[in-house]
């Protein structure tokens, strides 16, 4: 769970995923070792599947760094399983798909149970219109609209899957592509919500995309309800896909130090 | 969420659900009000659906309640919705379903998600196995196997349904009964887990309950995984039946004080 952490990306004199990964981990090797992720969260964000490499000089088994880092690693932070990668393995160059997944409270009253885990709109939003507007988004899509006018290089991503569905008052929104930018989830879910308030129809929707110009959007929806679930590469690392699990996914001792 | 909270009952020098409700009525009233529950939680154990009842000479709306106490309460305590009911009108004795749910995270690999709201079990169990067990609990029972030895009164419980299901990782328990003793969810829950891993199977599992003495039924799973879940009456108190919502459902300011 992220709700202690100022994001994944090691920060001075912050608490963070890669820092606290980093310190479990010297203490297990003596080594000073940097941990690489499959990209940088956002703070108060949650990773239920994050894949993480490292090198190591040491010998343990994959599974006994995943044992031993669990014995090291604060409870809001777990390691699901690892495996021994090619020492030029990086998870962020060669992940080929992520979904996140972005959790809503939609009811006037708070829950405690979601409090810092789901965002909560407290007017009733049509989740059929929010699953249209997400289908509109399939394919290959210039996503400018919902990333900072700031954010350089191409901004086309191919969006593989978004739907968003209902569980009582919990909506769940969920999008697959094969690439993400700051904030890109958070922006998006901001606009779907004006549609599942009626504000945009599924026209305006379609327009905000078209426009390609991020004032065309709507607000940043916050961190607290955003989960990265999984990361897919093209190889045989092994994914665990569990419905509610928060853990982080180290892979990866391998034995020639990346940095 | 039940984490923070040292059970329902007011306790001096301890934070309770009772005492921190009656707190914050009185800072909205007043008046020093006492807060009847449907029933005592353990400390650490959580409620979805707690239904109380408390007393006032205040004309507010009971909406007007319900935002005003919303508006007091920690984020870990909230009022789903409330209602003027009679002056004799009392959540516990008047009762007559109550549902609990108990949630066990079933995975080697600690849960940072379900960190304090399901309890652990590492090894592997056999949920059907589980909800069979369960099921022969359907009916009319001498309860006195799940409860400590010097609970008084009578020990029969109608048990309405009793069930067991795995989703992924995380299997839920839940009992619906016309009343439960102290401890009783989580001594049946410690003796179902046994039939779970194979050290009873379905035969022992009915011995343990006939013989109607505690030492022969399972230790008592830890408080955090147990919710209670709703409480129905006889009566038109609105219930809300939501599937993952936390929360603390005050009914009944009444024009009479209680106390």
């Amino acid at each position: 769970m992220g709700s202690n952490y100022a994001g994944f990306q090691r920060q001075p004199g912050k608490t963070t995923v890669q820092g606290t990964l980093e310190a479990a981990l010297q203490l297990i090797t003596g080594e000073r070792t940097a941990v690489i992720g499959s990209g940088r969260t956002d703070a108060g964000a949650h990773a239920l599947g994050q894949v993480c490499a490292f090198s190591t000089a040491s010998a343990l088994p994959p599974d006994t760094f995943r044992r031993a880092l669990n014995a090291h690693l604060p409870d809001d932070l777990a390691v699901i399983s690892a495996c021994e990668v090619d020492a030029d393995f990086h998870p962020r160059f060669e992940a080929v798909r992520r979904t996140y997944r972005y959790l809503i409270w939609n009811r006037e009253t708070r829950s405690p149970f979601w409090q810092g885990r789901a965002a909560q709109v407290r007017v009733p939003l049509d989740e059929r219109r929010m699953d249209e507007a997400l289908q509109l988004l399939a394919g290959p899509r210039d996503m400018s609209s919902f990333v900072p006018a700031r954010t350089t290089g191409s901004r086309v991503r191919t969006i593989f899957s978004a739907s968003c569905r209902r569980d009582g008052d919990l909506i769940t929104i969920e999008i697959a592509a094969s690439g993400f930018m700051r904030q890109m989830v958070r922006a998006l879910v901001g606009t779907v919500i004006r549609v599942g308030t009626g504000r945009l129809d599924l026209a305006d929707f379609q327009r905000v995309v078209d426009m390609a110009h991020r004032p065309a959007a709507g607000d940043t929806a916050p961190a607290h309800g955003l989960y990265l679930v999984r990361v897919d590469y093209d190889l045989a690392v092994p994914q665990t896909n569990h419905s509610a699990a928060a853990a982080e996914f180290v892979a990866a001792p391998s034995h020639e130090e990346i940095q």
